[in-house]
Order: structure tokens, then sequence, then C-alpha cells
């Protein structure tokens, strides 16, 4: 029995190998269990994490295991369907072979799903000082961070030193930067008072930098004027207009010559994943691989590019944001596309996004979205949020957990994951 | 205002430090919340963890947040004790002074809950090679490593090599190395048909070692009959009346002269923690170390010793066993002591444990339980088990979310928590 089929040179259905198992990646997969195909889905992880709730993980209001679960039991009775955790390493185009460090992986069809990784625009240095939010040791860390602080600032005597330990800066008003600056802010205001006794809420400083003149960039306005109120109610400091200059162990320096004193958390840019490298495709200027309308490499028709890397114009010829919904949509085209492909039938035409609005959350009790034209905000949209949310979730049996926590943590104010498991800080190590 | 109102000396009601957050230190901690006195609990940790259930986490059926909740949570609304995060570093006897790396403790009274540490019976150098499990990082160490030799497994064309990575070597044969077997044999057996493309749980091989004749050796000898029975019908090897001779980065090396490859999960042995070392008082000669019978130390009665590091004999002039009601029944008791002591009151008579029997777990639906004279075996045990622990999770709001865990996984035989963050093998890296 060779014990890596896909290794050998058979004859047999078609291999279709998709690297990632992000949201396009997984759709792509999860759409692909009646082909008459051999799937490999390759990641470095074993797990899909659910990124649009990975902030509440940094928040300690959910834990890992909430928000990320195992790509083979999600896709464990698709017989056709074989997960591999590897590193991908390059891809040889001439001989369609993956190549990682577990192995060679041939393709007649390629689904690159890799998405993005944090940008610092230029100054790849910044990451040794600022936390950021991509992976779930990201979340961890950030979490551990600002628990550990709290836990220095409990015993400091030297008042400087404490107001440094206490306060979180946070760059980048877009989604991830508003809805992290919530979760922080509501961290320290309902553990300050209660569980600490030498420390107060007022002495917990939050403070939200954007480089532009208003939060949430891509909502109506009054939606951002909401938001900044409603992150102001919570205590952050909303500060727009200014950019980040330089970031050092202790803290930032912003556009307008003021240093902020504190821990620095990077909610501001992404870019693609090293896989543009390996295709060996022409890029746009933000560095994302254009495709066709059918999602293909120009000149590879076998290569599909899908979810945060493509370059992907909407009906305007504008690109489609980096956005789950995309995501997950391409991916299901992808599935459709091929399943037509191999048993002969016509393609579908070109992928067309369908635009269900975004969705956002400001701490406990309020968020805001945007429909199109239609716009809200308050309560009710929170309530919306919560359920949304909880919805989407992929593995189906988390759906009642993470309710149920959601649930006691809403009626006792207590988050259910505040330890501290390893210390890791950065910077002032 | 002074922010460390301990280290001041300044006259106020008496000062009661208490070394460890574990069952002991916790339990004392909660009765102590009506004493007119000033409570310190400082622990290394942020967290109180419940031991009972940790090899749960290890087994990935659990997550880390289950299993252990921040300490400054449960003692929250009790305004006369504080939480110092802190790593010990000796006792100032002279000055009554605790030290750490962040400042000293005065206290009057001392409570010394630090509890029990593994030992490799003289083999220190053994720990660089075997996973322990003590600490919630064991626990989430050994649930990765597991997960991570499967997947490296599923890739592997070598066959010995195979072998090695699919064979979990456990050591010691009582309660923690039972239903560590149970766990591990379950998680292999419920996931590499179903999970794997390339495994079959044939090849996931689970070897329980125990240096004398039989397993759980303070249960009675039909008790361990079954034990053993159960644990072979999920699969599990029992190798009784072997020592372990050797554990190097490939196995162990028996008494017997045979020779297992695999990873090795360390089950067998606890020493007191370097607390012992701080006290400077004397030892018996399993390290513990000998109290009055009101749990003083012979030389220091204001000093109190609890739990896995104290050596108490019952009625019978036995020591009693490093087990968790054990610490329990003394945390509460120093409460109870000590508010009599500081109203006046008299001290109550010596302290007295009382045996509310032994319950241990062997995987899905099977438990052994040992009474007294009454022993019982089974799944009615296990349900019992189960409501149990459930019922003695310390934080509240946990039962629900634990209970509900267990209620999934086990309609669904899905673990929840099977999740690979960082790659940290021991040995062969």
């Amino acid at each position: 029995m060779p014990i890596n089929p896909a290794n050998n040179a058979a004859p047999g259905p078609p291999r279709i190998v998709i690297l990632g198992a992000g949201f396009g990646g997984l759709f792509a997969a999860r759409r692909m269990a009646r082909l008459n195909a051999q799937v490999t889905v390759i990641d470095r992880q074993n797990y899909h994490l659910f990124q649009p709730l990975l902030y509440q993980v940094a928040g300690a209001a959910l834990a890992p295991s909430d928000v990320a679960w195992p790509i083979r039991g999600l896709l464990k009775r698709q017989k056709n369907t074989r997960v591999v955790m590897a590193e991908v390493q390059g891809i040889d185009h001439q001989r369609r072979e993956v190549l990682t460090g577990n192995g060679r992986f041939r393709y007649d069809y390629l689904v690159v799903a890799t998405g993005a990784q944090t940008s610092y625009f230029g100054h790849p240095e910044w990451s040794q000082y600022a936390y950021d939010i991509k992976s779930l040791g990201d979340a961890t860390a950030i979490r551990e961070q600002i628990l550990g602080a709290m836990e220095q600032a409990e015993l400091c005597e030297l008042e400087s030193e404490r107001q440094r330990l206490l306060t979180f800066i946070i760059i980048g008003g877009g989604p991830t930067g508003v809805e992290m600056a919530g979760i922080v802010a509501e961290l320290g205001n309902s553990t300050a008072n209660s569980d600490f006794r030498q420390l107060n809420s007022g002495e917990f400083h939050v403070i939200l930098v954007e480089g532009t003149d208003r939060l949430l960039g891509v909502y109506p306005e009054k939606i951002s004027a909401y938001t900044s109120h409603a992150l102001q109610d919570l205590g952050v400091e909303v500060c727009t207009g200014q950019l980040v200059k330089e970031i050092s162990p202790d803290g930032v320096l912003l556009s307008d010559g003021s240093k902020l004193d504190g821990t620095v958390i990077w909610c501001a840019g992404v870019m693609p994943t090293p896989a543009a490298a390996w295709l060996d495709a022409p890029r746009e200027r933000d560095g994302r691989i254009p495709v066709t309308g059918e999602l293909r490499l120009e000149n590879q028709p076998g290569v599909f590019v899908i979810g945060d890397l493509a370059w992907c114009p909407d009906q305007n010829g504008r690109p489609l944001p980096g956005v789950a919904p995309v995501a997950k949509q391409q991916g299901r085209y992808i599935a459709r596309l091929l399943s037509n492909e191999l048993s002969g039938r016509p393609v579908p035409g070109p992928f067309k996004y369908r635009d269900y609005g975004m969705l956002a959350t400001i701490g406990r009790g309020r968020a805001v979205s945007n429909f199109g034209r239609f716009s809200s905000k308050g309560w009710l949209t929170w309530w919306f949020w919560g359920l949304t949310h909880i919805y989407f979730l992929i593995a189906r049996q988390m759906r009642l957990l993470v309710a149920l926590k959601w649930l006691l943590e809403y009626l006792t104010f207590q988050r259910s994951s505040r330890l501290i498991i390893s210390q890791n800080p950065k910077g002032q190590k």
C-alpha cells in the first residue's frame, strides 16, 4: 500500500490540492465532498480559525478551543478528502507539485487560499515590540500581556511604571481595532476594581489610534461618530488623524510628536502571505494576485487564487475587500466550477460577490452594521451580531457552548478565560 | 496611600500569608472571609488548577480554561483578602517575612501549601525526555505531542518510525496513570480511523507500566483486576512488575531488559516542592514536613503546613495521602483554628481527616471507587464520578459548561480541544 497516494503517479481521479484551511480553503473543500477527485487540504496548523471572534480570545472572553476546530474533524466525513499538516515551501509549476517540509504533493488543480498576514507598512522591526492579532498564538499572547501587566501594576509602587503597565495603545481604527479597543477597555473596567485591591479602572487607559479622520472608514459617517462615542463611554481615548512614526520597546511615537508609553497592539494592516512569491505571478500594488473572472491565474488555468490573497475586481472594477464572506463565496464558487468542469458541464459565469453587509461590535451591548444603503447601531444590532456569529460558527457543537459562555459572561460579568499560562512578553523582557 | 500595605509595619489586624492557591491554600483562604485579619494569598500562577481533571486536558477532552480559574475571581468578594502573583524565593523567619521576586510580605501567621511536584526518583535528567502531568503547561504539551505525533505518522512511510510515533508509554499504575492511559487510548481509538486516512486504531499503542504487581495498589484486588481488564478492552497493554531502568530520547528501558520506543508520560511519583527547604524544618524520609496535630511546625507555632507538603499522621500513625480531600479539609481546619485563636476562643482539637473514599475513571463509561469497606465499579460508578466532579468544580459557572461539553462529547465522540498551538516536543527536537 503506498503511504502517500498523492505522491504516486498512478492514474486515478484528478488531484485537487488546496493550500490553506481558512474560510476560502475550508469552504471550497467542504463543497467538494461529492466530487470524483482526490482532494488534499494542506495547512501548517491542525485547526481552522474563526478569525471574526479572535479578538474575544485576546480579551479573555473566549478560550482558544471556542474559536478553532481541528480541520480533520471538520472534513472527516469526506472520504475523498485528506488533510495534511505541513508547511508549504514552494511550488514546482513544471511538475505540478507542491513542495512541503513533509514531502511533495502532485496536483492537477491547485487552489491557493493562504490569506493575509500582518503588515507593519515597511517596518517589519516593529513586530518585535507590538502585538498583532492574526493567529491563536497572537491572541493568547495579548491576553497574557494584559493580565500580566495588571498583576505587575498591582504590586508596583512607582507611579510612572504603573501608568505604562496599564496603558494599551491600539493602532488602527478599522473593525479589528474598534473591536479590540472595546474588549480591552471592558476587561479593564470589569476587573480593575473588583478583582484587584490596588488598581482602579480610572488608571486603566486604552487609546485607539487611527491615521484618517474617522473610525470605521468604510461605514457611513454617522456610524463612525456613534462608534467614537460608544468607545469613549467605555473609557477609550479615540485619537484620529494620527500616524505612527515609530514603535519602540516603551510605546509609540505619533506623527504630531506625542509619545505614548504602554503595550502596543497592532490592528492596522495586512499583506498577502508568501504564497504570492511561490506562484511566480504578477501582483497588484497591494501585493495581491490578480485573477480572472473565474478566479484563475491568467497564464495557468489550473491554478486558482481565492480569499485575501486574490485581487478580484467587483462589477465596478474595484477590488473586493479581504473579508471572510468574500473568501467563503469564492471557495464555494471554485467547488461548483470544478464540479462542472470535471463532469464536462459548462462552467458557471464569472464569480460575483453578494454583499450581505458588515457588522462590528463595540463591547458588551453595542454594535454597528452596514447593509448597502441601510445602516444600524445600538443594542438590537449587538444581539443580531451575537446571533449571526453563533450561527456562523463552523463546528455545530460549539454553537451551544459559545452561546452559553456569552450568556454566563453577560449575566455575571465574569470572563472565563483569564489565564496566564506562559509569559512571553515583547520588547522589555 | 501605601501601595503594599503588608510591607508596612503599622499596627493593624494580624497578617495571614498563604503560600499556594491549590486545594489547601484556596480552601483556607475562602473560609477566612469574615476573619478580622489581612489575608494575602501568594501564588506564582494567576489561577487555581483543578488537578483531578488535568488529565482530561492532556487527552484533549477539556480546554485549559475549563479546569483552571483566576484566583482573583474566586476571592474577589473577600475584601480582607488580596492575591499576589509572585514567585516565592525564601522565608526570613527572624523578621517573619516571605521573600518574593516582587518584594517582601510580612506575616504573623504563615500557611504553607505549595504542594508537590513531579519526582523522577533520583533521575532528574529523565525530565528532558518524559512528559509529566502536574501543570496546565504539562497537560497541553502532552496533548500537542500526541496530536502532533499522529499528524507525523499520517505522512510517514517508514514503518518503524510510524510505530514509534504511535506508541505512548505511561509510567505509573496509580490513579493518574490509569486515567491517563484510558484517555490516551480513547483519543487514539476515536480519531485514528475517522479523522486520519493512513492510520488505523490498531497501530495506536498505549502501554501502562507499573512497578508493583497490580494497578491501583490502594484499592482492593478485585478492583485492580477489573481496572486491568477495562483498560485492555480499550486496547491498553498493561505491564505490571516492571521498573524503569532508563529513559532516553527514544523511549524507556525496563527492568526485564525490554526496550519500548515511543512518547513517555511520567505519572509515577511526586515529591514536596522546594518550600520544604525555605522552612528549615526537619523532614520525613519522603521529604514531607512533619506537623503537630494542629498542623503547626513543632518549633514555630505561627507557621502551618498543609496539603501534599505536610506529613500528618492519621489515627493509626500512618501519614495521610497527598490527595485533594486531605488538603481541602486541612485548609478549612486552619481557617477555623485561626478564627478561634484570633477571637480568643479555645482552638478546636487536632485535625481529623474524614475519608469519603476514592474514585478513578477508566475512559468513557467506566470507573472504580473505594469507600472504606465498600468498593464499586462499572458505568454507574462512572456517572457518579462525573456528577461529583462537576459538583466539586470550584467556579460555579463552569459546572454548566463542563457538563455540557462532556454531554456533547459523550453523544458525538468529538473532542473539542484537539488543537496544536505550539510545538514544543521533548527529546528528539
